[in-house]
């Protein structure tokens, strides 16, 4: 059989080490001047780098690159499975099996602050009003009634029930404060609402790419996923249309709005077609809005929920994305399955925290939350503008970005040469975390894309760490 | 066909009525009265009041009595299905249909502060100390490391994971602060814990009577509930050695210590064998322990987890029921299960409010508790006793009443002529609320049963509410 090109390259390579023309601890050349030595693709080189990694010739070190094994292994007993860098370095290399896997992997290489938090879900939390909410957490909880810790439980806080409808109010949509339930996140509220109104084995439409979580969600709630493609227009309503005739649909779950991870949003009138056409077929739509305040131009995006009449759309959000991660506030709008909504909360966590309500509820009264919002706004516009340069500088000229206008995630659909999988292990090596393509596919699709999150880096970092990685996909291409 | 003596009675009082004696918007005799005047028993005149509130000639009003209606409707027809009083009323009665059902409106009725909390799941929130707490908050967070907010979202806040990690050393159970996940209070570790566990369709034991909540959930997961008695000594365990043999348990799920509704404890020897016999058959045991710091005694019981050497007990816990009422936080200690609970948790709500963490491990540290504990638990005591005296002063005769060792709940066995249901429904429109038998039971045993919180109360207002309950029950048996 004819030897492939990379397993030429390899053995070249080999025999160099062999020959001690590349000696033991020396680093050997970079994908980049790899290529441009023997005349090759970077796919070429690296397949050629991970085969003789898998012989134990050669081992990736953290930060840097390639090296020739300090204490070669014995050099014909190439190995059917590939030694993973991590086993060398201080990152765990996730076990790809499934999303659940993959996802969590990515949150705990997020938690370690040694890492470059590209794959992040959350922005840098240098930017919320810390300390302002400290002041309105004091404030309020000096003023708290005992009681209302126990009774405010069901619904939440009432005054900050008020102040939500009152923003609602700007995103035309007008509702009481007692049709706003307080939950422990927007994360309590969408699993709430998908538990309220479908059983195992049902069908959900989700979109594609769509929300790790939602698709945690569905596996977590043994759902069948009927993936309808997301374009830069946001989701293919065409293509919904067609599911509802093929399947019998128990909800939709979408981001109407700056959408994760493809930043994409639908228009007004898509919306109200949305909501038009699962209205018609009495299906729910649960209505993921947490990005809805991050928009960049002078006007917010109103929510499919503002062309509901019919209670049918389950509006969630929360505080989290854009003024108060960790205080874990989100809310539901539930239309028509409020009842069902309210009771499974009372099941489960009965309640989130009455004090951060309340803390809330202080700040957006006293605190100046839209000064907050468009400094917030105008930071993650700057951070977005410095990503997308720093990509255009140093990222393969093949690289498709999209072009959200808002959130704080950039969708990046690579070569079709290259694995994102790969590139994720490859950069927690490095000392980056990204967020691979098929953490938000139900079949694993996506697989040359990667999710970046521009919001949180400072403006100033993002330079130097997009320069780092574009590298690492040099070497990985 | 003969008239029936409530019928004859009821007819007597249309005449008095529609004679003019009983004018529009007066009031009628109470039913103690009514036995006195006429002669006869208390289900007489109730029964009797009922007809006649259902031909719309007399009314309940909330915490008074019956009133002739201030516009009579048409006394000859009288409808066969009887007009129930909250539709005149401020309370509504509820739709006895399931336990759900009957939960919630327990849950709604203690929520309207004009009810005499009676039936409530919380003691007196003037218990706890509010203020301290917020001084300890508005600390806390002067200082939070605003990246703490998205880092210690997994696990919790470690400060208090250590504190909690502490009072577990004084509890004879050694454990690393790592071990300690918080959760949205010990309702969602409990729901966390059995999810992790159990798959539809699973047997699961569980005491009978039990904690409303976990009926609840094993409803929402759609698990089969094996009932083991509970006696004063707690949960049989040669009962659940039975089971074991007959069932495939999936779970375990009891409270060791201050049973809910009961306040039965196991010993500590019952709670060895309780863990030995579990682990032998490795089933998972959920032990809720929420009450545990509410002892009367001078020393805290044992934990079950505190026999436990192989990680199969899931200690579930919070500060909700001993300190901070309305914060929404709580604990799991997982064993064996850490890594699927927390996973799940993740998955659902990611994280407690982190603001309210600090807070409480900042009260841990420098707020005084083990002398908050000791005034609460005295004080408990103090309304103990005052509603026992209460109950042994006015109550029948033959009523039953549990001898709890702590927590704040009396288990009521009355005579079995006695419908608790019946019970809630009248003393809601008298405006008190109690927990009736059924509530706790999956199969609606303890009909005859009622759970009173002694904790609720001011100690000075036991013995009217306690005398008003009386009256009550005298008319309904």
């Amino acid at each position: 059989m004819k030897k492939k090109r990379y397993e030429k390259l390899a053995e070249d390579i080999a025999a160099l080490i062999h020959g001690g023309v590349l000696q033991a601890g020396e680093r050997i050349p970079s994908i980049r001047s790899a290529c441009a030595a023997w005349t090759v693709s970077p796919a070429t080189v690296f397949k050629a780098y991970y085969l003789l990694e898998s012989r134990g010739l050669i081992q990736a070190r953290a930060k840097s690159g390639y090296y020739v094994q300090t204490q070669p292994k014995a050099s014909g007993l190439a190995s059917s499975i590939a030694t993973t860098p991590s086993e060398q370095g201080a990152v765990k290399t996730p076990t790809i099996v499934q999303v659940s896997d993959l996802v969590f992997s990515l949150l705990e290489s997020v938690r370690d602050r040694s890492i470059v938090p590209l794959g992040s879900a959350f922005p840098d939390p240098a930017l919320f009003p810390v300390q302002r909410l400290a002041k309105s957490a004091a404030h309020a909880l000096r003023f708290v009634q005992p009681e209302t810790l126990v009774t405010d439980m069901p619904l939440g806080v009432v005054e900050l029930r008020r102040q939500i409808a009152q923003r609602y109010a700007l995103a035309d949509v007008r509702l009481s404060p007692d049709e706003v339930m307080i939950t422990t996140g927007a994360m309590e509220a969408l699993n709430l609402c998908l538990q309220a109104v479908t059983k195992p084995g049902d069908y959900v439409a989700i979109e594609s790419p769509a929300f790790y979580a939602s698709l945690q969600v569905l596996e977590r709630l043994q759902l069948k996923a009927v993936e309808i493609p997301v374009g830069p227009q946001g989701m293919d309503i065409d293509l919904l249309q067609q599911a509802l005739g093929q399947y019998p649909l128990k909800a939709c779950w979408l981001m109407s709005s700056f959408q994760n991870p493809t930043g994409a949003s639908l228009s007004d009138a898509s919306k109200q077609q949305l909501v038009e056409l699962l209205t018609q077929h009495q299906v729910p739509l649960i209505e993921d809005d947490v990005y809805h305040e991050l928009y960049f131009g002078t006007q917010p995006p109103k929510p499919a929920k503002a062309f509901d009449h019919d209670g049918w759309v389950m509006h969630c959000s929360s505080f989290s994305k854009c003024l108060a991660p960790g205080y874990r506030v989100g809310w539901v709008n539930a239309g028509r399955f409020s009842q069902q909504v309210q009771r499974l909360k009372l099941m489960t966590t009965i309640s989130p925290s009455i004090p951060a309500q309340a803390a809330l509820a202080d700040y957006l009264q006293h605190g100046g939350y839209d000064r907050h919002l468009r400094k917030l706004r105008q930071h993650l516009q700057q951070q977005y503008q410095a990503m997308v340069a720093a990509i255009q500088r140093h990222f393969p000229d093949d690289t498709q970005i999209s072009e959200p206008d808002g959130g704080y995630f950039l969708w990046l659909t690579l070569n079709p040469a290259i694995n994102s999988l790969t590139v994720f292990q490859q950069a927690l090596v490095e000392g980056i975390s990204i967020a691979p393509g098929p953490m938000f596919s139900a079949s694993q699709q996506f697989g040359h894309c990667i999710r970046l999150n521009y919001g949180a880096l400072k403006v100033e970092e993002i330079e130097f760490s997009i320069k780092r990685l574009a590298g690492l996909i040099d070497g990985v291409g």
